[in-house]
């Protein structure tokens, strides 16, 4: 390929960014993989993320940043007195101009069921929550039905259909995704948290368990990385609808 | 929920097995998940392999048999004389009696591209390119273009135009899901391998470097799981297709 | 199997669960698997502990939660005043109506030996011997009976005699199951702590002592897990009742 | 303690060894542990291994040998005509001269459920029963029952009534022990197996999964120890027995 | 060699300390290893720090200490007013009374190229390039440059042009020192930092991916080690200079 | 042996304990092993540790306590007001009423030297300096001689000269036991410290680095283990008087 | 940046490839890096070996093969009869036909020292320097002068003069790089080996001891990783001769 | 310290080296660390290891190799008849021309316990006895004490009465040393060794119960390394007779 040709391939693309002094926001997300930078807010002083968020409210994008602690949260809402705050889940959002990105849309597209294998998984299973809800996806929760109580999650199986894709969040020994996986006909994003103690090593057993599952439909991401299995699992419910159209 | 409620919740769901001596056969699973069981070929005797294959043909499935050995697959020619095996990946497969289940369709559902890092990377991308052709789904292979050549993969990009889903298949740093999911507008499917030596700890660090990616789109399965990165990327392309009809 | 079938397979184990917000209680444990729910109180908020408790008062069982701080169990007093603190174990328990669930058994069923390797371990034992007291089982404590001093441990022999189990806690190098499991004729249950510093890795060199240890009648728990270390005990030592009765 | 005092209390123990070269057996363990020795057969040579199954025949007992390879039970068979050696075991047994040493026992104590979760795990599982049937316990077995296959479980539930203890031998994620654990009264003897590949990291996966498992009944050895799961179920379920006598 | 021959060589080198009470200081370091020593503040008390500083000033070298608190630094400030502290690399720098140490070098020698992945990677790389800075090298910082956004690197490839070296601080999966790599024909000198978080185990990630990079001239230093990053980095860089004199 | 055997063998080390509630104090621990029981402070409270001092002075000993926190000390204080805290090694001591236990020896006995690699490896090296010197041993310091100021080690050979142990206190890579090694004529006893970051992982870094050690008379103790460096180095150089008298 | 500003930035780097089958070779390297594509023999067939020499041999440069078995060189002499195949190292070259790459250059660029610790990590060291050689650097070899013998390093001292970059190789504890580090006055690029047993675990011993290298001039490859170690300290040498030129 | 200072510092250590083609061996360790270098025969070929021989035969001193294989083995006894190669330690010994030098002394110099948890750790305690022997230390061989059978270690310990130093060599769960170190009176070197299965993961766990030891006069070498538990025991056990004269 010669150059020309390169620089025909990457118009395509249109690669364009926004330099923030310690940042370089990345505008042409939205066009180039299907949604708007999502701000992870862990290590990102207050100015910064103040910086990033007007610059990505100008481009008419809804706001969601992750990893936000309570404090930095309150900092921000002078600025942004719209922004919503998910103490649970550590989400902050900021609704954006246009129909499309204030985050009340009545029209949502696909469905994704997200589980809790534990009470103390909530806060991971939130954060996948306000991600999906955030893309538009239509979102079913099912809560504390891991594997030790075995009639918790059949007893649920009604809730699991039509849906495109399942999210399973789960600690200790991480073993429900495998199990949901044998019931249903999408694909399950397992999320190992750091629940657990001892020989949990900070989630490192819930994480091998769904690498070894035995289920063929399960797919792994980091631990506790809720923003990262609600956004596969809403980039497979959209792409569904996608199709369609 | 009484039994009686959950034995209509599980009726939905119809449970049927094949008891053969030292092995249990699903043979709901292809209207409980969507695809008949794939045989894990690892450790199972020539003897279980021929009994389980005589079932799912009389099930009228197509067989697809991973990590079988090319001296087990020299056995059981005789008994099976129109199976494939595919020496690189060390599938086998065995058409069915069914149109469906001949492997020989026309017809293909979803469009996914197999990608690999470097040329030792081959046998896991097989094991997923048989997979996807085995359930009917169109296969792309770009190979090669691990990120230490940075010209390489942009000089592709057009052949991942559509794409429901990605595989990227890589070892040593497990670096090219990163900057592949940065490019399209799908899920990334990562596959570390072992390929590397020393502080790669077979495989370790590939995987490590996939969980950790900093792109929003990577999920990830186990070390050298070519079967299962291709049978998730299906099972997301074919969906697709499903809405539609 | 049919689904009628396992209906009936089913109904013999009638699940039932109470959905409590964010927790889903099991209530069908104790005919299921011959003891109530024990709570796991790390990481579950006072409102939710509340709601637990009054649900499985309300099915006449005694409660136990493990796992609570001081300061839960403070904030929890006001609702549950017969509550029982135990500041070492960080074990809370409240009384049900019915005899048996009153925590004041005099029929013992059983008897278990708790032994500690050092004063460290005390915590983790008494979080056993708790769980042990409200299964209605005998207890005997011995205590700091490590191995560098050799004489300690035969000097308490009589005091196993007749045991049904021994529960074993130790840290550091973990090696007084072994040892124990060379003197008695009944199960071992080895709890690791993670008591130590350095390369004990917060309890690693005590689990892998435990679980690569010679003696033949040693079973490992989690690090730390002194609840599940008394339960398994407290199961074996009530089951040899059951079978004269 | 004075010495004397110790002196009294170890004599109701009356250790004896017998010193045979590089080995010293311990001909006490029976009345200490109330099982005699059990032989690891891995690492001695053919000649240790005669000389000590010489002295235990002699002793009464019915010799059992585990991690024997065939090549060194081929070549113990002339000094042991009577030896029966199980090919996917790896164990080796030679009936003692007394009727309870015979192996042919029509009296047996106890039930133990012995379950695997993958064909794969056979040999594992089957160093368990040798185990118990040595032991004099009734044994049933449940093959293939892993939760991929979430009907396969339920559909065996029948079989595992009236179990004293249950073994689960799984390897991958490991999972099986806390599903089960869920549905019976008594204690799980989760046996790891290094059945898998990639970050399975030969039963670390399945070993962590057990360790961390929630359902509190759940126990575990070291990874592929069938002989020490199969032994303290055989100690548990003989227990029983033993109370009611 | 003779002892006297031994004399002879090390006489060549000069060996000189001074000893201060817990601290021995290396005076001999600059003639040596061509760079005084530079003082690392963890776990040096402040009178350690002050006494060190004191030796070197009288040696007439510029000091740089780094991993100094905001706390130590202003504790010592009124023993050396004109030091400067650099709070988000935590660096501590002192300018010496002659010409070449005063850290206002008009004259730089080489030049180097310090590269962020991420927002959150600046206080390592701020070390590097206080260090840099302190060595007389020339430095140019680009920043937030992470392989998922992959259009961001190639937009700033003009400013690497005629660096001697390159530093690449990044953490998560440490992709960029590969991609960076591919692109530059000088060492680059990888820096894997501890930003991340679940299987990113405080580092490792990135660590590995760094080692296992397929990139030919990528080396790498510790963990959050922008010290070394940088030194290495300068000495690459005026390497060249001094060959040309 | 039979039981009065064994008695008759066991008379000769006369074990005896004094149970102290949550303790049971080893005071034959001298007889047997040459040096009374060591205090290890951490997790113990402040009554077990005072009922503990107050036993072993009544028995004679000076009393030596290590991991004793500031404020345990304070608290300790008033009942012992002659003890003695040194902050830097944490250690506590309290002499004993008979001359040998005074704590104020002038009869030393054997020689030890104990090295520091660095100026934050100080408080083990402290831990391992008040051992020895309550052993009533001579003790040469010689400090922050770590390898990368290579003359550092042989400007001090001369002190090295007589030792009958040297102790060796190290972190980040651990070289300084190796080179120590090559140049003396005794066991030299590493102990890894904690000090350092990044992929120092708590201290494996040192830990590993001595064990592999390339010199022969290298033999190692616990990450951060000064007691133990110092107790086996006294034990060594006491040893080799004990046989001339 | 807008697309075609990016085409220009990239034009500048005109990046090239050959497709041959399963592999993509990069062509532009040695414009964009400064020196051809070296190939990994690891797992590639005889025959894409023999396609990739064929086409690099046509673009006029020296081949370098490296992990190449004595097998694979010799099926491939017969097409390459000038190829010279190292066995120690297991590195295969064939001259080009430029003069400047027939391997025989009598103008040497740089000079770089290559250390082993010890006589097992020669081929390692043999791969580097087959590396350099290619490279056309001078290489002085310094053998065989682990720490343990602490005389044998100052006695090369004077071979070291003059050196641009010196590659350490080493096993075991890792300890020389530091130590070398302490002597020169250029940057020091250690490769770990594998050599040693134990926990030295393949290597992670001394990898983890040079990351943790207290020698600020340090830098590390991958364990075994003896091309990377030459090329990046060929690159170093070469380096300086080009500004002066 | 100036130069001058620094050869009279050394000269007392004359070092002295012969450079063997791939090999520097110490000639001077003898006068410097009181005992010749031994050679470690693992990756040497077999005319490096003659060449080594025939230098150290020549300075008049006995030869010990360790980790030989029997191939070569055979094929070095043609050129040294008299040499006598340890089947079972793989150890390789050739007697000195001196009297002291021969193999055979009368007077043995001190005494040191060897002792063995299990059969399969013979080979290694096999290397530390051939080690002692070649030091001319007097051994006591103990084997097969593991703690499982708690009567057989106290059985002994008349055998332990007046050894200088234990060397304790175990595997699985590595708990012997501690046993021993409650009952003797000097130190005792651990030796773990690779022996077992599962989670011992080639050693680890023994390795982790050693560092971890409760008894205080427990050290530790590395995984398998008899040659240096014995070599430190030796020097121990010889130290104390050179203090007599």
């Amino acid at each position: 390929m010669t150059p020309s040709q390169l620089a025909d391939a990457l118009a395509g693309f249109r690669p364009l960014s926004a330099e923030l002094g310690d940042a370089t926001l990345d505008l042409d997300r939205r066009r180039r993989c299907g949604f708007p930078e999502v701000v992870y807010g862990e290590g990102k002083p207050v100015e910064t993320l103040e910086r990033i968020f007007r610059r990505l409210l100008a481009d008419g994008v809804e706001v969601l940043a992750t990893r936000v602690s309570a404090d930095k949260a309150a900092a921000l809402r002078p600025a942004f007195p719209e922004l919503r705050y998910n103490e649970v889940a550590r989400t902050l959002r900021i609704p954006g101009a246009t129909p499309e990105a204030t985050g009340e849309r009545a029209d949502r597209v696909g469905r994704v069921v997200v589980v809790t294998a534990g009470t103390s998984d909530l806060p991971v299973a939130e954060e996948a929550r306000e991600t999906l809800d955030c893309m538009g996806v239509e979102v079913e929760r099912v809560q504390d039905v891991g594997v030790a109580g075995p009639h918790r999650l059949p007893a649920q199986l009604d809730r699991f259909r039509g849906a495109h894709a399942v999210v399973v969040v789960a600690g200790m020994e991480g073993a429900l995704p495998s199990v949901v996986g044998g019931y249903v006909d999408c694909p399950v994003v397992g999320v190992p948290t750091s629940v657990g103690y001892g020989a949990n090593f900070q989630g490192l057993s819930a994480l091998l368990s769904m690498l070894n599952s035995c289920a063929a439909n399960v797919v792994v991401v980091n631990i506790d990385a809720g923003f990262k299995g609600g956004y596969v699992a809403g980039m497979i419910a959209r792409g569904k609808r996608k199709d369609v159209s």
